[in-house]
């Protein structure tokens, strides 16, 4: 285990009927003036924006709405709303939606009291100082982006899409109402959980040794999404299975599983450079992606691959082979994606062979004299390469 | 799942040489003048308080000293400490020691901005609604109370032990080194691993339905205790094992494993009253108890007994005959606590059957109209009285 420093300040308000208190706790914390944040037009016809916007109404709230965040959330609008609460003398952001959503007004958030351009705390290696109070009401179990210190904005010009990880973007608080995800259409559903799923295993996947109990935590979570997975694709409605998804889909990325570790995080990578590139759903692509990284690491720890195999997909263990259990296990992470909907192939989400060298190109690089990305084994742009083309 | 408001703001610094940074650390939080609370010689003889004093030191804090604090924590210290405080003007208090040292430090932060007499908030139904800030060198793996809303004090007079839970009294960060519990008696290493295995354990046994997610994290932990517990008593320099068991500790008792569920807490009640009684360590009362909290309890729901044994002792199933799984499950913890060199009955730590009586009615009620103690199945003053005469 390594030494770490841990926080996690966000405060989690979980369960039916829980987004009526939203109002209340906003003054609580002593919002008055509201930048009300969110997407297309799912949350209005859900009904959750009418639950919240009735909730700040009555708490005597004042509402400035901006609307309009896509998949993969703009930095332009993120602009656009910096300017809007200098105008108007936002005190309080409020996302309502999924991780986008949550994404944008996060990078708003630390916008606003700075003096320079949002986009240099994404690229340019600045650190934000400070940040508006954001909360969230989460609609979309996917990228634990509500009780997380990262958000991922997408330049608009030259499709980059880059990450920002730090202390002061921890929402203040978090609503989760599994009932607002059972409108959420299959194939979202299922990316959200490829999503989910991937920030447990790229912790999971470390070079750091002697990690028993966060071992022992990820596959806990990882063996709850794949269980409840299942449920919620047969019974959108069933609500233990979506609270379920919905908790797991937090823990997964609030970092308490990576606590003495370090992860690898080159899917991520590779995946947002995918998603940069043609707006592929982010748990589609990881769907892709991840298998294939398996593929090409596995035999760089092959117990690691072994213990997940058996531990997460309960494969039954052949000792006198430990690379055909490996295989297995990843085989079986391969049939989960398909039975929950995800593509196996770049071809199926529009990436195709001439497009690979610029993607391997464009991946943010961890170690910069190297050219590497990833920790568990670290990946020159020819290995990028070459899992891209496992996966063509 | 039921629903939950979860937060926990408790910063914990982890690792080999992280006590030398504490007087930094307080400063950045605006501590000036620091009590510095702490136990009898032993943080004295293994180097800690130097450590820590030092860092103090160098970062200009000023100090004053309350020493002193025994196992099962007394209200008069407290008071004194309380004393102190105003006196002295203390902005800052720092625990260094085991979870007595920062109950009772805990206990003194409450107590300073309070008008009346501290114990109303842990007998009189009082809740406190601020406290001095409060941190943590933890130098015993055992209570959880580095990261918890908790604090246990017992009165003096009358040998009451009374606990405390609230928002305010999490500490501001704590500071945990594994290196420091190289030097624990094997008898204390075994108290409190006990102690931490029934933290988890408390949690396990709910009668709440669908806690998929959380039954597994508690797993997680169990199992990791397990492990870890005979690694440190054949070498107790074995930094691995102490890092593992000691973040092990402060999960078992933040309080995320509780979410959406609600624990039974019975044997803390009961032993509460044993160490009330005779000062019996915490972990060796509760070594005692649980066992036959268990075998008392578990037709009452044997699928959740059936699970233990499987998942967290590696029981093999009889699928024609739970009860007996069951109880083999029951058997591997009792073997267990007898690996780690605990009691396996009161005779053994000086309670005998003449006081069953007094203990029952002393332990404090749930329910106060049905005077039962417990969640997952409420024990009346009679059941209680039978699991002592099983342990006796």
């Amino acid at each position: 285990m390594i030494n770490f420093d841990y926080k996690n300040p966000t405060r989690i308000i979980f369960g039916k009927g829980t987004i009526a208190r939203t109002g209340s706790v906003i003054k609580e914390y002593g919002g008055t003036r509201v930048l009300l944040h969110f997407g297309g037009g799912s949350v209005k016809s859900n009904g959750v924006y009418d639950t919240v916007l009735k909730s700040l109404q009555a708490a005597g709230i004042e509402i400035v709405e901006l609307g309009g965040v896509k998949p993969n959330p703009r930095l332009s609008l993120v602009r656009e709303g910096i300017q809007i609460c200098r105008e108007k003398k936002i005190d309080f952001i409020l996302a309502v939606g999924g991780g986008s959503v949550i994404d944008s007004a996060k990078a708003i958030g630390v916008g606003v009291p700075y003096e320079g351009d949002v986009w240099d705390f994404y690229a340019a290696g600045k650190t934000p100082k400070k940040s508006l109070p954001v909360a969230t009401v989460l609609t979309i179990a996917a990228a634990g982006s509500e009780m997380s210190w990262s958000s991922v904005i997408t330049n608009d010009e030259g499709a980059l899409k880059r990450p920002l990880d730090v202390d002061v973007i921890y929402p203040v608080f978090s609503v989760l109402d599994p009932e607002t995800t059972y409108s959420l259409p299959a194939y979202q559903t299922g990316c959200g959980i490829a999503d989910m799923f991937v920030h447990v295993f790229e912790r999971y996947f470390t070079a750091v040794k002697n990690v028993d109990l966060t071992d022992r935590l990820c596959e806990a979570i990882m063996k709850t999404i794949i269980s409840n997975a299942k449920r919620v694709l047969v019974n959108p409605n069933d609500y233990n299975a979506r609270a379920e998804i919905m908790w797991a889909g937090t823990l997964a990325h609030n970092n308490l599983v990576g606590t003495g570790r370090l992860g690898d995080f080159a899917s991520h990578m590779i995946e947002h450079e995918l998603s940069g590139f043609n707006d592929v759903a982010h748990g589609a692509g990881l769907a892709v992606i991840v298998p294939n990284w398996m593929k090409f690491t596995y035999r760089h720890d092959l117990p690691r691959f072994v213990q997940f195999a058996v531990r997460v997909f309960d494969v039954e263990q052949d000792f006198h082979n430990p690379e055909e259990t490996a295989l297995r296990g990843i085989k079986a992470l391969r049939d989960f994606y398909t039975s929950i909907g995800m593509p196996a192939t770049l071809s199926e989400i529009g990436i195709h062979e001439k497009d690979f060298k610029t993607i391997a190109r464009k991946v943010k690089k961890f170690d910069k004299e190297k050219g590497t990305v990833g920790n568990f084994r670290p990946l020159t742009e020819a290995d990028v390469e070459e899992i891209l083309t496992l996966a063509k």
